[in-house]
């Protein structure tokens, strides 16, 4: 049977690596198709935490698909956001918590289940009850992980009831301290001591097209903005090189406190688009956002709203 | 509470009104939403037999709603096809079983449930059983009218394996013999003697936009072509009326013989394209296509196709 390959998006979070390892398990039990979970990138020391604390292995490499092969896409919708090739396979499923984006486009009617929360493990969560699939300790450990990470353990304004009440039941499955286990995993995360500059900008970066203005937004986590703040001059000029190499207009490097919850901006580019989506001015290319912490909610809609 | 919208498109079918008035006794059940189905357009004949077996009245019309109404989109998600002013109401739900059109839009994440079967009431029969919702007699015989409708009793290319299962049991349920049931529901629909040509080319009638051609796909079901097809000049001249009020690129008027399975088309505007599609010579602006039943299996996809 022609293997099918499941994967979340480039540049992979805890949630595009887990979701695709939870629906490998799930695909596997019901049996229809021959999957395989893989990743786009480099898995993050958050994730990598998550997988060496619940004894999983990080999926495989996976650089681009051929024509016509056989995928599943999670986390994800977003072609620019995909394995190179993604336009000319064949898309089986789709599942995911984001916007369903202008680029993204089908031969025929799929499988597609979009839910309004806070990360794809939670849909996954659903998919498992409906199908009756009992759950083991360690898919429920890797759920939970996802879970936690998307939603900066339920502070972040994308988390919704639904994510906490699905956390709270897979924290028992898992045989975990919620908090405690929650807050350790996200601090794996924000050791960015041994990323150069040109890797910070990589660690969780998207690519977005609206009406012609091609952005990037980049985000990292920390405990201590100033830590990485300290390295603007670097950071700036690999966001330039960036922006040269892939012909972007508009490059926003988010660094986000995960304690107090807030935003440092970087921004290069067409500054102009995100002044006003912010309401702000930059000073030396930068600028603070109080209670700003998802890109998703309180960012890529700011400026798509702005380019329209 | 304020009202939540719900209907299918434009030119309804079986489908699109069954599963209009279907998904709002399941969210009336579930009670998060305050909801009532609408109707897009006039109910054919087909649908007004199945209406009147079960004893259920059609919903009300909606011409168009204002910025801001919430609404749940069922059998399309084509904003063409949709209600006027779609692009700037808040679309809660979207259950299809269409392609994600590149016209689909909204301002965040949505409930979105797409599946490649035959029909939408199929997957609302999912939706109830993973709601745990008993059905009822009347519930399940509306269900099975969509399925029966868009699948032409299972004859239809686009019908799968799950419509059929999902048919079979619903039959039980709505007591009634499948097959006797269905080809009178059928028949009832064939009935097309007091149309006018205008109203012919408007039963069920859809719009479409690729790569900047607007082009136009009506579709009337009858017994025998040759009922329909002697009043040629006055179609054409409806579907030119049509095409210049509204644009039209390209119009293709299928006239399909739900007994025999073929379906002679008349084409007006860019006949070129329509002619590679289906690898054709018109004569006199027309053609037989041999087994062509589904407009948007056998017949969309090729004409986007040869726009591309």
């Amino acid at each position: 049977m022609e293997e099918v390959k499941i994967f979340g998006h480039k540049n992979p979070d805890t949630d595009s690596i887990m979701s695709s390892l939870i629906l490998e398990g799930l695909e596997k039990t019901l049996g229809a198709y021959n999957v395989k979970a893989y990743r786009l990138g480099n898995v993050n020391k958050e994730t990598k935490y998550a997988l060496n604390y619940f004894g999983v292995k990080e999926p495989e490499l996976l650089e681009k698909v051929e024509e016509g092969t056989s995928v599943m896409l999670v986390d994800h919708n977003e072609f620019a956001q995909s394995v190179e090739g993604i336009e000319n396979a064949n898309i089986l499923r789709v599942v995911d918590h984001h916007n369903i984006a202008e680029s993204f486009k089908t031969a025929g009617p799929i499988f597609y289940l979009g839910m309004p929360v806070g990360c794809t493990a939670t849909i996954l969560r659903e998919m498992f009850k409906v199908s009756g699939i009992q759950m083991d300790k360690i898919t429920a450990g890797l759920m939970l992980s996802a879970i936690i990470s998307d939603t900066l353990l339920f502070k972040s304004p994308t988390c919704t009831k639904k994510d906490i009440e699905v956390a709270n039941e897979l924290a028992e499955l898992a045989e975990v301290e919620l908090n405690t286990y929650g807050l350790a995993m996200l601090k794996a995360g924000t050791d960015l001591s041994d990323f150069s500059p040109e890797e910070l900008i990589n660690i969780d970066s998207k690519t977005y097209s609206t009406n012609g203005v091609k952005y990037q937004v980049a985000q990292v986590n920390t405990a201590c903005i100033e830590d990485v703040f300290k390295n603007k001059e670097q950071i700036e000029s690999a966001m330039n090189n960036f922006m040269q190499q892939n012909s972007i207009d508009l490059f926003v490097f988010m660094i986000t406190d995960i304690i107090e919850n807030n935003t440092q901006v970087i921004v290069l580019g067409k500054q102009e688009i995100a002044e006003k989506a912010f309401n702000i001015k930059l000073e030396n290319n930068s600028a603070f956002l109080k209670g700003v912490v998802s890109r998703k909610k309180q960012v890529v809609p700011n400026i798509d709203n702005t380019i329209v």
